[in-house]
C-alpha cells in the first residue's frame, strides 16, 4: 500500500492541467468544455470548497456588469460528530443553498492534495455528499486545480490563502476579508468566472 | 506525499477492531455500541457496498426467525459517465432503495483497502454520496471491518469472495449465488445482523 512515483506524476499533471474540467456528462446545462464552440454564460454560480468539517460555499451572480457575492459561508460540524452526521449537514446545507440561492453551474477544486490515505478518504466522502447534491439538482460542475485558482486571482500560482482572500474582497466589494474557507469557495467560482467568461467584461 | 508505517499500523488496527463502529451519531436511532445496555433489534437492514460504477445494496429482513432477502442489486454506472453524474446515480438509487423498502439501519464496509491516492479519493466521493442519503433519512449506519463480514460469514476472515457470496445464497436461500456487487452488500447486512443479534435466534 503506497503511491508510487508514477501515481504522483499524473495527480500532478491533472493538477497542472489547464482550463476548467467538466465533471457534469449528462447531468445538465452543457460545459464550458475546452474551448470548442461559444462560450456559455453563467450569471450565477456556485463555488464550493468540501470538507467534512468545515465545507466552504459561495454564490457570485452578475450586477451591473460586475461580479458580486450573493451569499457564502462554512458548513461547520463539530469533531464530536460522527462522519455519517457531517455528510448528512454536509448534503442539506449545499440543498439549502441551492434551493434558496438558485445557481447555474458550480465550481470545485479537482484532484487535490491529501497527506495520506486516510485523509483522502475522508476528503472524498465530503467531496461525494456535497457533489451529488449539486449533480442530482442538474447543475453541471466544473473543476479547476488550485493553481488555476490561484493564477486567476492573483497571476500567481504559489500565492499564499490570505493573498487570495484578500483578492476575492477585493474583486467582489466586500466589506471584510471573508473567513478562510467561505474565501475559497468564492474564488473558485471567480477563477471559473473569469476563465469561463474571460472576465465579466465578456458577458 | 506517501503513507507512513504509522499511518498504514493504524489503519490496519480499525481493520481488525472488534464489532461493528456506529457512524450514527445523533441522526437516528441509538446505535448498537460496543455492548453495553441491551441489544437493540433491527428487523430490516440496508447493506450497502459502495463504488462509482458498481453500487452493491441488499435489504434483508426477518421472516418467521428467518434472515431473507428484500431487494439487492448493483448500481450501474458506465464507464463513460462523468464522476459527478455517478454520484447522483448513486444518491437517487439509494433513495429510492430507502423508499421502497424502509430498512433500520445501514451496514457498510469500515476503512477499506485503497491500492492509491486516486482511488482513495473516488472510494470516498461514491461513499459520501451514498452514506450521506442514509443519514439524511435518519438511519444509523454501522462499519464493519471486511474480515469481520468474511469471519460472521465464513468463520474464516481471509475467505475469497465466491466462498462469502455461496453463504450470502445458503443464508438467505436463494435460488442462485447473487452477483457480487449484490452479494458483498448482502454479507455486509447479514454479517451486522449476526453481530448486532448473535443470530436471528437471539431476536
Amino acid at each position: 500500500m503506497g503511491i508510487s512515483a508514477g501515481d504522483f506524476q499524473r495527480l500532478q499533471q491533472r493538477l497542472n492541467r489547464r482550463g476548467p474540467r467538466d465533471e457534469s456528462g449528462g447531468t445538465g446545462a452543457a460545459g464550458v468544455g475546452t474551448g470548442s464552440g461559444p462560450a456559455p454564460k453563467y450569471h450565477r454560480l456556485l463555488g464550493i470548497d468540501p470538507s467534512l468539517r468545515g465545507t466552504g460555499f459561495g454564490v457570485i451572480e452578475i450586477v451591473g456588469g460586475d461580479w458580486r457575492m450573493r451569499t457564502a459561508g462554512t458548513l461547520r460540524c463539530p469533531a464530536s460528530w460522527p462522519r455519517t452526521r457531517c455528510l448528512a449537514a454536509i448534503a442539506t446545507g449545499i440543498r439549502d443553498v441551492l434551493r434558496e440561492h438558485t445557481p447555474e453551474c458550480c465550481a470545485v477544486e479537482g484532484l487535490f492534495f491529501a497527506q495520506n490515505l486516510r485523509t483522502a478518504l475522508t476528503m472524498g466522502e465530503a467531496r461525494g455528499a456535497a457533489l451529488a447534491v449539486v449533480a442530482e439538482a442538474g447543475l453541471p460542475v466544473f473543476e479547476l486545480a488550485p493553481r488555476q485558482v490561484k493564477q486567476a486571482m492573483v497571476g500567481f500560482g504559489g500565492a499564499q490563502k490570505l493573498a487570495v482572500a484578500k483578492m476575492v474582497q477585493r474583486r467582489l466589494s466586500l466589506d471584510a476579508v471573508p473567513e478562510a474557507d467561505a474565501a475559497d469557495a468564492l474564488a473558485l467560482a471567480l477563477a471559473f468566472a473569469q476563465t469561463a467568461h474571460r472576465g465579466p467584461s465578456a458577458d
